[in-house]
């Protein structure tokens, strides 16, 4: 019997390395799938439609929120971003945990619309570290270092409507846990329904063989 | 920073292996601590107050009754038996994931008091499975295995009132599995209040460096 997988909603600042995590628990684990946002902005160069993202048109993508077809999206810079329902709940019931990467706004709506969801944000050991680790890219200046910061520090009001928090103190031992994490959730009593109807209904029989 | 540690309830039909299970996990990691029970039953043979039981009068046991201090409690056979919270609250506090080893309805009661608490069933394969394991102990008659079917059948109405669901089908790996569950739920967010106030306090003196 294939147990259904479950919905991960992993949120973390900017810098904290949940890219670099994620790789580390794909590469040495199986049965991960990430979600594939819909957007509305062009293909770059080398980007696959269905594989890093689903291209749609404007109207297509409206057509989608008034549909319900999204747990979640918002808008950049003149474009949609958004994960389509369908996309996810197929890989589910294929026994994928599907790993969705999204920021805590979005990862809160997600929640709305599937309770089952577990959300999991990803914390550096401490914030002098993700200081560190934000001006050690050396790609970012003081200015944006200070803003990331300041962002960071108003999304951890929100950590509290998180499930888990897992911290990232080495990339492989971050990776490990979170598979332990995210394996732990296929015992969750709503993931096992059918097991649980499945003994019952024996138990049921074997009791009323004696009758 | 050391953190407090779980309390685990766990649960499951009679024959299902609990006992085999929680040994296999005692033996192979640390960290696990068993809660320790009331009881005003007079000591047998080999049995020391403090590490088999807590030996006490019958009017001690209901002052304990009285005074709150118990997570639940039942009388068998002219005797109480109960759990004493400050016991397992001073383990949680010393850092171990404590096992409550009880049947379902002390389980749930347990539940309204500690919310946090973490309900498990331990399930058989199948029934046909459980029914053999009773049978093959050899030392119950066929009326017994058939009393203990139908109990097991009437517990089985509660599994969804249980967080978890695990399934013995082999006793090493089903240790292995279990310590899998618990050591996640130290990720939980509840579990990690004083990291988050700390990391959003630390968050906070670095945004304000820059004012």
């Amino acid at each position: 019997m294939k147990t259904r997988g479950s919905l991960i909603v992993l949120s973390g600042f900017a810098g904290v390395g949940k890219g670099t995590v994620l790789k580390s628990l794909f590469e040495t684990h199986d049965g991960y799938a990430y979600s594939v946002s819909a957007t509305t902005r062009p293909p770059r160069p080398g980007e696959v439609d269905g594989t890093h993202y689903f291209f749609v048109t404007r109207e297509r993508f409206e057509e989608m929120i008034r549909q319900d077809e999204l747990l979640e999206y918002a808008s950049y810079v003149d474009n949609y971003y958004g994960t389509p329902r369908s996309y996810v709940d197929n890989r589910l019931d294929e026994g994928f945990d599907v790993i969705l990467e999204i920021e805590t706004q979005g990862a809160l709506n997600v929640k709305k619309k599937v309770p089952d969801a577990v959300l999991i944000y990803m914390l550096p050991p401490s914030a002098q570290v993700l200081k560190e680790r934000l001006s050690g890219r050396g790609t970012e200046t003081p200015e944006v270092v200070k803003k990331r910061m300041r962002r960071a520090m108003e999304e951890s009001a929100c950590l509290d409507q998180y499930d888990y928090i897992i911290v990232n103190e080495d990339v492989d031992e971050c990776a490990q846990e979170l598979n332990s994490l995210i394996r732990a959730q296929r015992l969750r009593t709503q993931s096992n329904q059918s097991f649980i109807r499945k003994i019952q209904r024996e138990l049921k029989e074997i009791a009323e063989e004696g009758d």
